[in-house]
C-alpha cells in the first residue's frame, strides 16, 4: 500500500454551487451560517466504518470488486486493522467529515477469545484517540455487533440461551466503555438478528421480556459509567432475519412506554429501513419528533423497486428537504448526526468513488437544510397547520383536551346545537405546489 | 322481491369431508366437541353486513354488478333498510352463523341529521331484537362508521376541527348503547380515516392526543353504561388513508401502553390488514396473544399480490391452522369471534355465491381448528419451543430476569469462566415439517 | 349553477420563477421555446375528464366530497352531460391547457340500449365540436370505457363471451369514429378489466388469442377510415383485476412482437401504473424509447407506500427531469402527449383545488423540460455512456453485432490471446451527483 | 473428514403417510404409478449443488453457520472440490434424489486463468462421470456463472465490453460441452447481472441486441454439438442487479418473439422469483404452459413479506398442487424437473437438516402431484372452465377466430340484432372451495 491511498484525492472544498468538480462540495460549506449555527453544527456528518472500510463490494451472488488490501482471509489480522484505521482517518481527513461511527468487530479481529477481541479492540481505540486528536474527528456513535458471528445466528439479548445473553452483555458492556472513552456522543443497539426466522421455534413473549431486561441493564450501565450521550435503538423491519422486533418507531416508541423507559431511549432512524417498513422517510422523523425520541440519523436511500436494504447515498432533496424541515421543528439533533451508512454500488471500483458518494450525499443533505431553514423563515407550511387546528385552541377544544367531555356531554351538545361539520379542503395540492418552491 | 330472496338456498346442513355438495359443511358441525367444547362455541363465527348486504360489487373502476334490490339511490330509505334488515336475517339463519356485526351506516339511512340517524337506528333495531330472538343469532360487535360520510374525510378523533369530534363522539355513543340494548359481546373501533394523507397539513402529536382522549371517553362510557364486552380496535396500516395510526398489533399495543389504557382495550385483527401492514396473519395474531391483547378476527384473507384491501374468503387452511393453534394456546377467543369481514369477488353475482363464499370460509376455519386442536394434543412445537429455552428456568437465566444481573457481572462471569456460545440448528425444516403432518 | 362553475378563477397566467400566486404558472410559459420548439409543442398538456368531471371524490370507504352538481343518480342525464360538458370547457380555457382526453361513458349517458348510448355520444360530440373549435382545445385520445358496466366484469376482448367480444367491438368502433370526427391525434386501449381474478375460472391461452384478434380488428379499422393518429395501448399490472395482461411495457411489446403487430401499436404509459408493476416511471418510458413504441403519457404519480392507484399530481421534478430527458433523446412525443390523469384527494373539495393540482403538474413537468433540454445540450451523460460501449464501435464489437463469431471462436479468441477483462467503475454515484446538478 | 459425512443418516426410505420419522418419506413413493408414469419420472426431482455444497450459511450480515470444511479460503481448491463431490453424491445417493444441477464454479476452484477453469471443470466433470455412473444420478441441467466473479459486476453478454461479451462466451461453450458430456438433459442461463443498476449509464437498446446475439450464439453451439436437451432462461426481476432483463415469463417470452427464437428455448421457472415479480407461482407457471415454454422448475418458495431471494424448501401443499395441476395439463415436464434451488435457514446449522429441507420439499410436491392428479382425473375445474368458453365453440366465436369479422360487422350484429350481453358468475368462491377438497 503506498504512503496515502487514497493519492488522487486532495481536500475536499467548497466551491459553490456553480462548481462542476466533481472533488467539490457545491452546497455543504462547513461554516456557513443558517439559522443561527453553522452547517457543521446543524448537519454533524459522519462516515461509517462498516461499508466504507470492511467491506469490498460482495453481494450474496458474488465477490468484492473494490480494493481493500487489508481485507484478506490470512495474515496478521490485527496490523491489517490497523492499516485499515489508517485509511479511515486519510479518508475522514480527506473528505472533511466531523465525526465517524463504528462497531467493535468493524475496527478489530475478534481473536479466538472475548478477552483476545476486547484487548484488539482496546488496541485500536488506542489508535483512535491518536488519529482523533490529530485529525479533529469525533465519534458520533458507536456500537456492538451482534450479529455477524455464527453465534448471535438466534440473536443476542433475544437469544433462547441465557450463556449467549451474558456474551452479548459482555461485548455491549465493552464497546459502551469505549464509546465512552472516545468521547463518543451516542451509543446505538442495532437487532438485526433480535425477533425470528420462524414463529415455530419463537416464544415471543419470553423473547421480549429478555430484550427490555437487556435495556434495562444497557441503561444503568449508562449511568454507572457518567455516559452523557443518547442510547439510540435503530428501528428496522426484517434482513437479515424475516422480523424483527424494532420494526419502526412506533413499535419501538410503544415498547418503550410498555417497560417504563420511554425517558431514556431515542432513536437512530435509517432512510432505508423506514422504506422497508413500508413509510416514507419523512413518516419516520416525523414520528420520532412527535414522540419525543428523535436521536440521530442514518442517511442514506433504498430502492422503491427492490426490497432489501441497499444503502445508496442520499440524493432526493425534495424528500430530505422535508425530513430537515421536521427536524429543524423539533429543535435540531442535539447529539445525534446524519451518519452516511451509505454503500458504493458494487460497479464503483474505483478508490475515488467513495469520496463521490460522500460529497453527493452531504451536499444533498446541505441543500436540504437551506431549502427547510427557508421553509422555516418564511413559515407558509406552519402557518397553514396552526390555522388548520385552531379549533382546539378555542373553548370546545380546550375543553375536550381538558378531559372535561364525556361521550354524553358531547352527544348532547351535537343533538341540542345541532352540530352539522361539512369537510373542509386540506389543500394537499396546494402544499405540495408551495414546498415545489422550496425544493 | 320474492317473499324469500335466497329461495333457492336451504338450510346448510353439516354432511362430513366427503360432501361434494357445495351447499353442504364439511368441517363445521356446530355440535362437534373439540378440546372440551363445541365447534360453534370456539369459532364464534359472525356474519358482517356491510360487504353481504350494503355493497352490490362496485369498484373504484366499475359499478355493481349483485342484484340487491333495496340499494337504490331514491326512494323510501327507512323501507329499503327494512328489507335489508329481512334479508339478512334469512341469510344469517340459513348459513345457521350464530352472530352478526355492523356499522350504524350499514343498517340504517342517515337522514337529515343526527336525530333522525339515531332514530333510523333505533327503528331497524327494535326490527333486530326481534330477528335476534327469532332465530337466536347474537349480535358479536357493533361499530360505528366514522368515514364514509364526506364529513370524516380528515377523520373523526382525530379531525382537526373539534366540532366534528364532538359529532364523531355522538355517532360512538349511540352506536355503544345500541350494542348494549342488543346483547353485543364487543364493540370495535376501526380508524380507516384516523392517518393522514399528506405530513404537510397534519400535526401528528396533537391528532395523537386526540385520538387517546377520544378513547379515555370511550372507556369511560363503557363502564359508564355497563357494557360487559370488550372494546376492540381494529389495526389497518392504510387504505383509505395514506397512513393509518393503528398501523398494527404492535403500534396499537404501545399507543395503549403510552396512554395507559393497556388493560382496557384490546385488537380486532384482521388477515387483510395484516398483509397490508407487512406482517403474516399468524403473525398479528401471535402478538396480540403475546401482548395479552388478543380481542377478535376478521376471518379473511388478502392477494399477495394485490396491494389494496380484497377482503376475500379466508381458504388456506394451513395458515389458519397456525392462526388457530395461536389462539387455542392463549385460551380460546372469550367475547371475541370470527367474523366473515368478505367480499364476494365482483364477477359472482348469483344471489348464492354469498353462501358459497361463507362456507367455504366456515369449512377452512372448522378444518384448521381441527388441525390445531390435534397439534396441542400432540405437542410437537410446544416441546421444542420448551426446551428450546429452557436455560431461562436455569440458575443463570432466572437470575437475569430476576434482575439480578449487570452488564458488569454478565462480563466478569462470560470473561472469567470463559462462556464461549455456539450457534445451535433452530430447526425451521424440521418443524415446517411437522406442521404438514397435521394440516 | 352559476354561469360559470369556476367563477373565482381566472385564465391561468405565467408568472415567472419568483412569484408565489398559487393560481400562476412558475416554469409553464407555452410559448417559451426550448430546442427549437415551445412548451406546448413539447409537452402537449392534456385534461382528462373522468377524474375530473366524472367523479366526486368517492373512494372504496366513502361517498364523494366535491360539488359535481351534474353527478346525480337522477334526473335528465343528457342535460347533465351537456352541464358537465360546458364546465370541462370553461375549465381547459381557464387552464390553458391544449388538449384534452375521454373515455365514451365519461361524457354520455349510456341510456338503455347501445344505439342510444350511441346517439348520447353523438349529441355530445357535437357540443365538443362547436366547443373545441371556439377555445382551441385539441382532442389527445378518445377511448371507450369496458370496464365499468357490470357487462364488462369478465374483461372485454377477452370476456369468455363471443357476444360481449362483439359488444365491445361495437362500443370501440364507435368511439374511433368519434375521435376521428373530433380529429383525435391517439386513440386508446385500456384493458382494466382484461386478466384474470383467477386463473382457476381462466383459458389463459383462449383469451390472449381473443385478444390479438380484437387488435387486429382495430388496426383494420383504423386504416379503414383513415385515422391517422397512433393506436395505443395503456400497460397496467393489476386493479382492477388481480391479474392485468398489459402488465407493463416489456410485456406488451413481446405481445405485439408475438402476434406480428409491433409496427402498429405504441403504449400509453402511466407513471403510477410503473411503480404498481415494480418498475420507476423512468424504467417504462426507457423501455418503450428503446423498444420503438414509446407513444403517450399519463403523467401523475402513485405513492409509494400505497399499493393501489393513487393518480396524484405529478410533483417530482428530479425523476420527471430523466422521464423529459429519455424522451428528448427519442425524439419528442410525436402525437402523444402529458395527459394528467390525476385525481384531487378526496380532501380536496373546493373548486379551486382543481386549477391547483393541474398547475402544480404542468409547472412540474415545465421545470423537467427545461432541465432535460440542459443535460441534452451539456451532454454529460450521453458522452458517459458512449464511452462506456465505446468497444462495439471498434473491430470485436462490430463482430460480434455481424454475427460472424460463434461460442467457438469467442473461445478460442479469448483462449488464444489470455483475454481477462477486470471490473470497471460504473461511476453511478458521480452520474447521480451530475444529475442533481440539473434538477 | 469422516469416511461418510453424513454418517448419521441413511438412505431415506418411503413410510407412507403416517410416519412420523423425520428421515423418511411420507409421499415421495419413487415407484408408485400416478397417471401412467412414476413419481420418479413425473417429479424428476434434482438437488443443486451451490446451496447445499458451496455456501456455508453466511448472508450479508453475517459469516457461515454451517460446517462445510471444504470451503476454505486457502489451501488446494481442486482437493476441496474433490471432497465437495464426494459429499454432494453421497448425499445425492442417502437422499434418493434422480438428479443435479451446477455451475462450473460451483464445482471447480477458477484458478489463475479461463485455461484452468477449464482444466479444472474437466477434472471434477470426470469425478462427476464416475460418480453419476456409480450411483445412477444424472444431470438434470449445468450452467455457467456469469455473475460471482468481480468481472461480471455489469454482466455477461449485457456488459459494455466486448471482451467480456468474449469471456462469457469461452464460459458458456466450454459448461454446454460438459453438460452435454454429462448426459445433461438441459442447459440453464440465468442472467443475474444481465440488466441495470442505474439507467444513468446503461443504453437499453444495445444491450439488448447484445443479449439476442449471445442468445443466438448459443442456439447455434447445441446445435452445432448435438445437443439434445433444452436451452432454458430463468427469470429473476430483480436482486443482484437493481431491474434484471428476464423480469418474468412473459418479458422472456416477448423477447424471444422478437427475436425470432421463440422455437428455440423455453423457462426454468422459480417460485421465489415468481413472487419478487409480483406474480404468483402459479401464475409463472400457467403462462409458461400457455406460451408453450414450459421447461423446468426450481422448486422452493420465497416469504412474502420479505423482499429478497429467500430459497426456502416449498412447503404450502395448496398452492403447488394448483402448479402441479398446470403441468400435468399441459403434459408434463418432458426434458425438465423439479430442481431444489433451496437454502437452509441460517440458523439449521446441523448436517441432517439438510435432508430434512429436501425430504419436506419432496414431500410436499409428491403430495402435490397426488392431488393434482386427482383434479385431473374428476375434472372439476377443466369442465367449468369448457362450459364458460363453450360459446368460442360456436358460430360467432368461430367465426371472429378465423378472422371473418371486423368492427364494422361485429358493431352492425349488435346494433341489429340488439345484443345485450349480462354478467355472469364467475363462481370463484366455488371454485376455491372445489380446489380445497383436493388439497
Amino acid at each position: 500500500m503506498s504512503e496515502q491511498f487514497f493519492n488522487n484525492v486532495n481536500k475536499i472544498q467548497f466551491e459553490g454551487a456553480n462548481s462542476t468538480n466533481p472533488f467539490a462540495f457545491r452546497y455543504y460549506d462547513e461554516n456557513q451560517v443558517v439559522l443561527g449555527k453553522t452547517m457543521k453544527e446543524h448537519l454533524r456528518f459522519a462516515a461509517c466504518y462498516w461499508h466504507s472500510f470492511c467491506w469490498a463490494g460482495s453481494d450474496i451472488f458474488g465477490a468484492g470488486t473494490f480494493d481493500r488490501p487489508w481485507l484478506q482471509p490470512v495474515g496478521n489480522q490485527l496490523e491489517l486493522a490497523e492499516q485499515k484505521a489508517k485509511v479511515a482517518f486519510e479518508f475522514f481527513e480527506k473528505l472533511g467529515v466531523p465525526y465517524f461511527c463504528f462497531h467493535d468487530a468493524d475496527i478489530a479481529p475478534e481473536g479466538s477469545s472475548l478477552k483476545e477481541f476486547h484487548s484488539n479492540v482496546n488496541h485500536i481505540a488506542d489508535i483512535f484517540e491518536k488519529e482523533m486528536a490529530r485529525t479533529g474527528t469525533g465519534l458520533l456513535w458507536g456500537t456492538a455487533n451482534l450479529f455477524s458471528n455464527a453465534r448471535f445466528c438466534a440473536g443476542g439479548s433475544t437469544n433462547p440461551d441465557p450463556q449467549l445473553f451474558a456474551y452479548a452483555a459482555a461485548q455491549v458492556k465493552h464497546v459502551m466503555d469505549v464509546t465512552h472513552r472516545l468521547g463518543g456522543e451516542n451509543y446505538v443497539l442495532w437487532g438485526g438478528r433480535e425477533g425470528y426466522d420462524t414463529l415455530l421455534n419463537t416464544d415471543l413473549k419470553q423473547e421480549g421480556e429478555q430484550y427490555a431486561r437487556f435495556l434495562n441493564m444497557v441503561i444503568e450501565h449508562k449511568h454507572k459509567i457518567g455516559f452523557k450521550g443518547k442510547l439510540l435503538i435503530e428501528p428496522k423491519p426484517q434482513e437479515p432475519t424475516k422480523h424483527q422486533y424494532d420494526y419502526d418507531t412506533a413499535t419501538v416508541a410503544g415498547f418503550l412506554h410498555k417497560h417504563g423507559i420511554a425517558g431514556e431511549i431515542h432513536v437512530n432512524i435509517e432512510a432505508n429501513h423506514a422504506t422497508l417498513a413500508g413509510h416514507s422517510f419523512h413518516h419516520e422523523i416525523a414520528t420520532a419528533c412527535a414522540e419525543g425520541i428523535m436521536g440521530s440519523v442514518d442517511a442514506n436511500r433504498g430502492d422503491m423497486q427492490n426490497g432489501w436494504d441497499t444503502d445508496q447515498f442520499p440524493n432526493d432533496v425534495a424528500e430530505c428537504s422535508l425530513v430537515m424541515y421536521e427536524i429543524l421543528k423539533a429543535g435540531g439533533l442535539d447529539t445525534g448526526g446524519f451518519n452516511f451508512d451509505t454503500k458504493l454500488r458494487r460497479q464503483s471500483c474505483e478508490r475515488d468513488d467513495l469520496f463521490l458518494g460522500h460529497i453527493g450525499g452531504m451536499d444533498t443533505m446541505a441543500k436540504s437544510l437551506l431549502n427547510a431553514a427557508k421553509m422555516i423563515e418564511d413559515a407558509p407550511l406552519s402557518d397553514f397547520v396552526d390555522a388548520r387546528y385552531a379549533g382546539w385552541q378555542e373553548k370546545l377544544g380546550k375543553s375536550i383536551m381538558a378531559g372535561e367531555q364525556s361521550l354524553e356531554s358531547l352527544s348532547k351538545l351535537v343533538l341540542d346545537t345541532d352540530i352539522n361539520p361539512k369537510q373542509v379542503s386540506g389543500r394537499q395540492e396546494l402544499l405540495e405546489n408551495i414546498v415545489n418552491r422550496y425544493v
